[in-house]
Order: structure tokens, then C-alpha cells, then sequence
């Protein structure tokens, strides 16, 4: 492969690292979520240093990093601490496997302090590497789980339209937007169902919000009738749904959602990847937001700061106690992925619990979170913004060309996609999803920053909202 | 949740970290891969420390580890350098996200040091977080691939028994370890179809080595055939079968299945997580060891040395040139994870590059590779050992109660497990898969490490062959 080779150090001026990957991620680095189109003429921006709430590219140009690396870098960028510890437990012991009866330090310490944060009885942990095996370990072991209790047909798993629940094949058959599934194939769809994302802005119209509440109640049990309780084994929903454009569910959504779950012996799954680990406030929404204990809490992202890949799903004494029952003499629980409790991951997420309790940050994000959604609400004063949503420190904003009609952009106007890189070009980076900008800070950021992002998307949708109405 | 840490501080004797695990892995921790019977009893091994070879816990006790963590600290533990690049990348820039048009440096350049070291046209990195992401993401691009080709019936994978490919429920699926789904579902029987396994050890009675491999070559062509060419998107295989006992296939099989494959239209995913990044001699095993370029490789374990969570799909360029058209105007490679491409998993895999090729690791094992399988060997000389096998550094050994018949102990004795307590007494870390002890050590090891290995494995076969041969 002496070609490519040839190329790159001939197309780069010269070999500082920093010049030669531009051209390098051209040439071999497939990305997620491309519009290929653009990314042959444009390449890629090269994020090349960080610190605290910004990120700086191989240009030097420094943004204010509004999403956290992608809803993860929950403690903010350049954490020394936290890059301390991962290099030290990678020379202490970098890796051994935790299969059958062998385990490390960090692995077993994460996983008391994460059964002492979560809801009561969710004392069990299996670790993965991330949401989306997170997620997909939470079905497979569900499915284990009732097959123990001899309950072999009970195995459908009810999802939401517009929910995010990642990219492994099942999980991407768990995700309910719809337009990411253009041109891939879904599996098991006699496994998966979908009913109507709990999103208040685009309800019925004529329907309040207890009304929609209502509905959305009714639709369930309408479903689980329909498919038939005896088939259905979870139920899985996002406390606030994340990558769908941050849905705040109705008020009693969850609780009433749980108690029909419950009396119909389907299991609650919350995929709490985003919410967890202090952006709504607390360690875990399902309980101290939303007033309800689910059986299975999916976490990511926010566990380690981003600083290295971990995912984790928590599960009730109930489940533990069934599948903890070998299904023969002898028998495996055969489930596990190789960086099942990798040290240098659990390293980074007790260093990021460390930091947590010792900074107060879940009071930090109950104090900043209010103030930042209180001035997201001003951006209502533009006309193409059609509605302002969220909760503490995750935000969505959803632009439309009609505000009575909420009638949405086309979106091969890439209305949201304008106002990002309008207010990138002012330092400040933001995420475009379908038609809703999407904000997601380190939970460190202060008021100061707070206003930054905010008049900033002031002024990018002040720069093209003409163009915007006009088209 | 109070209950749990009371217990935890209760029952240990004092309050090292170290003496806190154990107790809270027992309570908290679910392992992959457990007898859950023993476990409830035992507990685990915390695994603390480690250094070049061997491996340490927290009883003070070190160990040789020849299974290398898992099949994946190639460099061996404790190597500093890898820390640092980590840590160093931590503090630098621990995560952006590398969705649409964004990149970091390690990611860009480790995926040109990738395509330089895959053969030929392999220039398309995917990244993921281990083998199992990496199996799912290949299969689902292949999907893609073939609906951009408007192929749309073209999807059925055929795999292999005894194969290995991961535990994401669809690299579940994949797998063609039967014994692995006991108890589990299995999704997608609709897409994945098993051959047989290349284990020329069980191969039918009276065939000689070259009349296996056509019966193997027969085999596939006949289940081409019975599926449809046209509903056939591709065939998956580990150039020599891991977890399912280090099975090496007869002479030319890959070379002749590949041909077969490329008349029919039908890709070659090679799974070499285990047998990539110098295993058996080279940076991957398809083209230097076993002759032919599969469409698609899969890394995982050795590309990081297992220091940090990270897999990678290698496509062709032809393959990458059909997904790069977009599916839509402004249509997106839906597909991706949080932690694809991240910073610190890339930078780590770049200091194993970087030792690999100074060190020249790939010559070493090239060395002691032969050197591992001729002393193994010695072990026919006891009764129980009814196979060995292996390539350079991955090896197995086949316990049988009857030589002559090739007949297996019964599970339930646990013949493997046997030898493995008796050697880990010893001072020496194997592992037991089925009837099978599976060597995989680090890959720096030397010859006098091998020599302790062989000589404890000698003692363990010596104390456990009586009482086995008499049961």
C-alpha cells in the first residue's frame, strides 16, 4: 500500500504530525454520520487540544466545545487528574480479563460506588464499552433472564420513535429515528416495536399536556395488548430523549409509563447513557428527576468523562437473582466482550465519581442548568425558532419556517446545520440534528460561558434567518 | 442503597483498595463468561499488578501470563511507554467526537498506518471499541453496500462452527460456538448460516489433510449453492479459530474458500482480532501467513496491545467507494459510535506500532513462535493430550480420554479446568475452553518463558492425568 503513503507526504507541507492527519483522515478514515459528498471536497476539521470548556483545531482556532465531545466530556477537557490515573492503572496493570472468576481493582471498586448511586436495588454490573453494547448487553441478558424463568415467547421490547439507543445491529434495530435507517437494514423487527416518541411540541393538536400524557399512556397499553403482555419483555426509553432533539417527556410520563410495566411484568429499561453522571443534576434521572425506579439503568458516556471508552448496565437484585442461576450444571453465563471492566476505563470513571462528589458538580449543574434554560428562552424572539426545550444541562432547539403552523425547514435547507457553522465561525461549537440544534456543555461551564454560547446563537441565527425565510 | 457499602466495609479486613475489591466485585460485579455455582462460593481473583510477562494479584502471588489478558497484551504489561502516550493524549485531548467532518490526529494517522500495513487495497478504516463492534460494524456496512448496489436480497452471511466473532447479539449470532448459546436467543437465523469448522483434528474418518480440505471447499459451494449466490453477501472467518479451540485450517483452504467467494460475489470478512498485529509473525495473518486479501479485515485486541478499548473494520477500496456515494442528496453513513476513533485508544495503538516496529516484535515471534509449538509438542507424551496445535504464538492443546478413538472427557469432569488450577498453582496463568488449553501469550515473551510454561504445563498434566484417566 505504497500509494496512499506517496500521497499523503506529498499533499502536506510539511510532517508535524498535526498537518499530516488532515489528509490521512481524508484518505482512510471512515467517518460516522458522513455526508460523503461534502467530505470529499472539505475533508475534516482536526481538533487537536483541549481544555476545560473549549477545543482547539490544527489552524489554532479555539471554540467553546457546547456539546461536550458528543453529551461526554461531562468534566470538561484537559482533567490531569483524570489522564493521571488512566496512565497510571495502564502501567500498574493495563489489562487483564475479568471472564469467569478473575477481576481487577478499579472494575470491582466502579462497580460498588455505581450499585451506591443508582436507584435501590440496582446492584449488578455488567460492563461494556460503550451505549451501544451497553444497551445491547441489556436485551441480551433480559432475553437470558426470562428464558431462566422459563418464559421462552416473552421477549418483545418496546422502543420509542425518535429514541437513540446506538449503533451495534440490535441497538441501531432499538433506535426509532427513522432517518437513520435510510438505505441500512433493520433487523428483528418481530422483536422490536415502536410507539410515539413522548415529544410535547409536535402532540396533537388540540391536546394539553396532560392530555398527551394520557395518549401516550393509552398507546402502550394499547400495544402490549395488542402484541400481548406475555410477549413483551421491556420496555426501553431515554429519561430525556438525547440524539431525537431532546424530548422532555410529559410531567408523570415516566412514573405512569413504569407502573404499567410493572403490572404487566415488562421490564423498564433506561437507557440513561446521556442523562446519567449529572447532566440532568443528579447521578441517575430515573429516580431523582422522574420519581420512578426502572430495572435496568444503561449508562455511558458521562461514567467516565469521555476520557475513555466504558459503558455499564445496571441491573435489579430481581434480574441478578434469576440469571445468576446456571442454566445447567456448569453452565457459563456467555455474554462478556473483552474490555468488560478494562482497568484504565474504570480508572477514568472512579477518578471522574472522585471529582464529582469532591467539586459538588451535580449542586453546579442544579444551580447553572435553570440559568441556562432560562436564556435559551430568549431566543425565542427569533422567528425561525420554533420552540426551546430541555432540562439542566442538555437543550434543544427547533427551528421552523412556520411558528403557527410549527411547520419544519426543508431539510435539504440544512437549517440547523446553517446556524452551526454560523456559530462556529464565532467560537462556539454546536450540534445540528435533523432541525434542532442540540446543546450538550461539559457540566463544569460557568454563567459566563453559559452567555457566550447564548449570544452567540443570538447573532448565527440573527446571520441567517434572512436566507432562512426567504427560501 | 447503604446496605451494600455497610456489608462491603464490614467483611474486609481492612480498607486497602485492593482488600475492598474483592467483596465488592462478589457483590457487585457480573462477569462474563461465569459458573455462577462456584462463583458464589469463591469469588474472584483480583488480578493488581502487573510487568512484562507476568501478572500479579493482590494475595501477592505473580503469575506467567500465557493468555496475554485475553488474546491481546501483545507488548506485554507494564510497558510505560504506552501509558505515557495515553496519558499524555488524555491531557491533550481525551475525546472529540469524529462524527460527519471532525477528526483528531491519533485517529487520522493510525488509520494511514493501518491501510500501509493491510494488504493491498484495505484503505478504509472503521473504528470501533473491540472485536464485537467491529464484526457487527463490517457485517452492517456490507448490507449497506450491497443496497447502494441495489442487491437488496444479498445479505445471507455464511459463518463457520466454532467460530468466534464477538458478543454483540448480532457478532452473537456469527458466533459458531454452539455450546455459547445455551440458554441465549438467537436473532437474525434467518441471515446467518454455519459451516463447518476447519478442525482437521475432527475431521471425518479416513480423509487425509488435502480430502478435508475439499470436503470443506465442497461443503461451502454446496451451501452457495442451497442459499442462492445472489442472497449470499459474504463469508467469515479467523485466518486460525480462536476461542474455538486454535484451530488451523488444512493447507491452501483459505486461498481456495477466497476464490470460491470472489466467483460468487461474495466478500471476505477475516476476522483477525486475534491473529493480527504480529500473533503469527505479521501485521495480519490473511495475506503474509495464508495467501489471499479478503474484501475486509477486522483488528481488534493486539492493535491497542489490549492497553485501551479499540476496534477497526478495514474496508477495500472498492467496497469504500460504493458507500461513499450518499444514499440521498445530503444523505449520511448512519452508522458510528460515540468512541469511534478515539484519541487515546489511537494513541495507544500508535505506541504499539511504534514498539513493534522498533523492537521488531513481527521477527521475534517469527522466532520463538516455532519455538513455542515444537516444545508443546513434548506434551503428546501424555496420555490425556490428544491434539496440540497451533501457529506461532497461539496454541492449543486437545485433552482426550481416549487417544486412539480421539474420544473427549465428559464435560462435567472439567479435564481442562483441571490442568489449568494445576498449572495456575504453579505459578502459570493457560485457559481452559471446553476440552481444550489455549495459549496465547505475550508476544515479547522469550524462550525461557516458554520453557517455564511448557515444564509447568508437563507437572499440571502429570498431577491431574491420573485421577482423569481413572474417572
Amino acid at each position: 500500500m505504497a500509494i496512499h503513503t506517496a500521497t499523503l507526504a506529498d499533499t502536506v507541507r510539511n510532517d508535524r504530525p498535526e498537518d499530516l492527519a488532515w489528509q490521512a483522515d481524508k484518505n482512510h478514515f471512515i467517518h460516522p454520520y458522513t455526508d460523503f459528498t461534502t467530505f470529499e471536497r472539505e475533508g475534516s476539521q482536526v481538533i487537536s487540544e483541549a481544555s476545560g470548556v473549549t477545543v482547539t483545531d490544527t489552524d489554532g482556532r479555539t471554540y467553546i466545545d457546547a456539546i461536550a465531545g458528543l453529551w461526554c466530556i461531562n468534566l470538561g477537557h484537559g482533567r490531569t487528574e483524570i489522564a493521571d490515573a488512566m496512565g497510571k492503572q495502564a502501567s500498574r496493570l493495563a489489562y487483564f480479563n475479568t471472564f469467569g472468576h478473575s477481576t481487577n481493582v478499579p472494575a470491582s471498586l466502579l462497580a460498588a460506588k455505581l450499585a451506591e448511586r443508582a436507584p435501590g436495588p440496582l446492584n449488578h454490573v455488567f460492563y461494556s464499552t460503550g451505549g451501544s453494547t451497553a444497551n445491547d448487553t441489556a436485551v441480551r441478558l433480559i432475553h437470558y433472564y426470562f428464558n431462566r424463568l422459563g418464559k421462552h415467547a416473552k421477549k418483545k421490547i418496546i422502543s420509542r420513535n425518535d429514541g437513540y439507543h446506538g449503533s451495534t445491529y440490535f441497538a441501531s434495530a432499538l433506535t426509532g429515528i427513522h432517518g437513520v435507517h435510510l438505505g441500512f437494514d433493520r433487523i428483528s423487527q418481530d422483536i422490536v416495536h415502536h410507539v410515539s416518541a413522548a415529544n410535547l411540541y409536535r402532540r396533537p393538536q388540540g391536546m394539553d399536556e396532560a392530555q398527551f400524557c394520557d395518549f401516550l399512556v393509552d398507546e402502550l397499553q394499547q400495544r402490549i395488548h395488542q402484541l400481548g403482555a406475555e410477549n413483551v419483555a421491556a420496555f426501553i426509553a431515554e429519561p430525556v430523549m438525547g440524539a431525537g432533539g431532546v424530548l422532555v417527556a410529559p410531567a408523570g410520563y415516566h412514573r405512569r409509563v413504569a407502573q404499567i410495566c410493572r403490572e404487566n411484568e415488562i421490564l423498564y429499561i433506561a437507557d440513561e447513557v446521556v442523562t446519567g453522571f449529572g447532566r440532568l443534576g443528579h447521578w441517575f434521572a430515573s429516580e431523582d428527576r422522574f420519581g420512578h425506579v426502572p430495572d435496568v439503568i444503561v449508562s455511558a458516556k458521562g461514567i467516565s468523562s469521555g476520557y475513555c471508552p466504558l459503558g455499564a448496565t445496571l441491573f435489579s437484585d430481581a434480574i441478578h437473582d434469576v440469571i445468576a442461576v446456571p442454566q445447567a450444571p456448569g453452565g457459563l453465563l456467555s455474554h462478556g466482550f473483552t474490555y468488560s471492566g478494562h482497568p484504565v476505563s474504570c480508572a477514568a470513571a472512579l477518578a471522574t465519581i472522585d471529582i464529582i462528589e469532591r467539586d459538588n458538580v451535580l449542586g453546579h449543574v442544579r444551580e447553572v442548568g435553570p440559568y441556562l434554560q432560562a436564556r435559551l428562552k430568549e431566543l425565542m424572539r427569533h422567528e425561525v425558532v420554533g420552540d426551546v426545550r430541555g432540562d439542566h444541562l442538555m437543550a434543544g432547539i427547533e427551528l421552523v419556517r412556520d411558528r403557527a403552523g410549527r411547520v419544519n425547514f426543508a431539510p435539504e435547507l440544512g437549517a440547523a446545520h446553517k446556524v452551526f457553522t454560523a456559530a462556529r465561525k464565532r467560537g462556539v461549537i454546536v450540534r445540528p440534528v435533523g432541525n434542532v440544534i442540540v446543546l450538550s456543555p461539559p457540566l463544569v461551564l460557568g454563567k459566563a460561558d453559559i452567555d457566550r454560547i447564548v449570544d452567540t446563537l443570538h447573532e448565527a441565527l440573527a446571520e441567517v434567518s434572512p436566507a432562512l425565510l426567504a427560501g
